[in-house]
């Protein structure tokens, strides 16, 4: 059983800053998340698109800004249940919560913040018949660990980023490499296309298009995929064949926890502290909705805030916690670290 | 008369973050500062220290932040009136409002948002009683030209950053600087006071410690000060006497204004828009209060967020604006500019 005092559904930014707001409290934190690492959207979705409206960052690139909140929040030393969605919420008599994910890891806190985004994010699937026969058995929607695909023959099919990246990193990896697309146009960023392009000339891509994978066949495993490219069909061997297709976010299991959900996202109290109708439970980011609500991360780093504060009164019921300035008091790591502002003080000058 | 559409009173991040926000939504914006340059007390009071609390920021100087907002906001060319005071409040019977400043400056504007951080900063002044006879007359409380001590007998009292800083600048302008602190203890930046104690070693700044200014002497504009230093009681002729104690936050003229004012700050309907009790003024950043405020930066940006979207409906009641992610859509400058995630897009692999 994992133990903290705040338990974070959700690592994109929202739920990245409130580890920051909490450690500030003294509030310890863990995050859930289904993606294999933090940073939500920003990291799986578009880490090297450029976003203009943080506060601050005339432009910065959606990883980056990931990459800085994990080092914002580094003193406070969160702990990660990656690759895991959380599944099931249960209030102890306690009013305490255990949240269990899809692989049956526990956790236990007196608050849970959900910071979920859109949601978990599920991938796009391909009309293919008998698609879900081979789930897990040749056909994989997220690349998790590309050692699976050592000396393979791997067929990937889209045509964005996912496409021509991972087609261009499996070259190092597989035995071979196929990439079909439905059309003869790919978008992706300049140098994913040029380097696509230059794997193709040195045959270590082969690519085929336009044309859809429309069959798969095996028995037990993947063995082959028949392709579709105008009237001509024909199959193709290979172990695995990977639909990057994009990512479309569902509320999934979070809808039956008795939330109050309106809109495809979570009711809270903005007039107040972001509180859920379960009291304990706050919904910060995307994932909520309140009058007037955008769906901007910069807004999801003020509802982590005032959320925390909440959280502390919740938990510390009567202590009063007095806000000090971070320039003023610094920032005091959970690992001993402190930062604070340089100040000089000369006793006399000579 | 200045038109504009969001007439922004306070040019600190807050304010300064509007500009852009508004930006996004085809509207234009005006500041108004009392202070000399935009930034408020960041760039002001503590220019060189750092914030840890800014999200994606591990670490950001305020002078750094102001730097980086001006930045980003330069596409939206806002119009600023500095130096002098937001006074006078009017509303038109069309609902629009006329701002007047303490020099008489007048802007119009259908929407007014105050950004006003903690009141206009106004200078602690030393307790001697003739004070207020020689302002202007060789007494200055914040130095805006240092052109004014040119081979002047400058005395400035303080004993912080301000006091060194200004000690050192007008060094290379004045004809003598006299620094005098009621403590021999100073506390500024480390290079701060290095310089001072170098300039005093070769005589280009006289410190007198532990000493006060407790006297004025002159016949229609200053002639010398009055200093006392334990026992001793002695005059020192000079031009200036620069008292640089601070500078202390008062909500000034505004309150005035017909506004909801609790706890010396503007309440405003934080469940909606941040509008306070006047529809049309709106009210964010630390000049705000509502149950659970918290006066941080990153707070102010949320607010001015939202608040563009509430002024954008009043403006145009019959528009339904649709939200745009700055990632996908890009930012569109009134400049003409536009900045845009790079995207290549190839029709074909050879």
């Amino acid at each position: 059983m994992i133990k903290t005092d705040i338990l974070i559904i959700g690592a994109g930014p929202t739920g990245l800053f409130t580890v920051f707001e909490a450690g500030l409290l003294k509030l310890k934190c863990h995050l859930i998340d289904a993606l294999p690492q933090p940073g939500g959207q920003c990291a799986e979705i578009y880490p090297k698109k450029p976003i203009y409206d943080i506060p601050g960052f005339p432009e910065v690139l959606a990883g980056d800004l990931v990459d800085n909140l994990m080092k914002q929040i580094e003193p406070f030393q969160p702990g990660f249940t990656l690759g895991e969605r959380a599944d099931k919420l249960e209030k102890l008599d306690d009013g305490t919560f255990i949240v269990t994910t899809n692989k049956g890891t526990k956790h236990h806190a007196p608050i849970v913040a959900i910071a979920g985004g859109l949601g978990s994010f599920e991938p796009r699937k391909p009309a293919i018949s008998n698609l879900a026969d081979f789930e897990d058995k040749g056909v994989e929607y997220i690349i998790r660990n590309p050692e699976l695909y050592r000396d393979k023959n791997v067929v990937i099919s889209g045509g964005g980023d996912s496409a021509l990246d991972w087609s261009i990193f499996l070259t190092n990896v597989a035995k071979s490499v196929t990439l079909i697309h439905r059309r003869n146009e790919f978008r992706g960023a300049l140098d994913s296309v040029e380097k696509v392009q230059e794997l193709k000339n040195i045959g270590k891509i082969e690519l085929i298009t336009p044309a859809e994978v429309v069959g798969l066949v095996g028995n037990d495993k993947l063995e082959e995929v028949v392709i579709k490219r105008g009237d001509e069909v024909f199959n193709r061997e290979c172990d695995h064949f990977i639909p990057l297709f994009g990512l479309a976010p569902k509320l999934g299991p979070l809808s039956d926890w008795g939330l109050e959900i309106e809109k495809n996202a979570i009711k809270v109290d903005n007039s107040l502290d972001y509180q859920t109708n379960i009291p304990g439970v706050y919904a910060i980011g995307d994932i909520n909705t309140y009058p007037g609500k955008l769906k901007l991360i910069l807004c999801g780093f003020h509802e982590a805030t005032l959320m925390c504060q909440s959280a502390y009164q919740r938990i510390f019921p009567d202590k009063r916690y007095v806000m000090k300035y971070t320039t003023v008091g610094g920032v005091q790591g959970f690992d001993g670290s402190k930062k604070e502002a340089p100040k000089a003080v000369i006793k006399a000058f000579d």
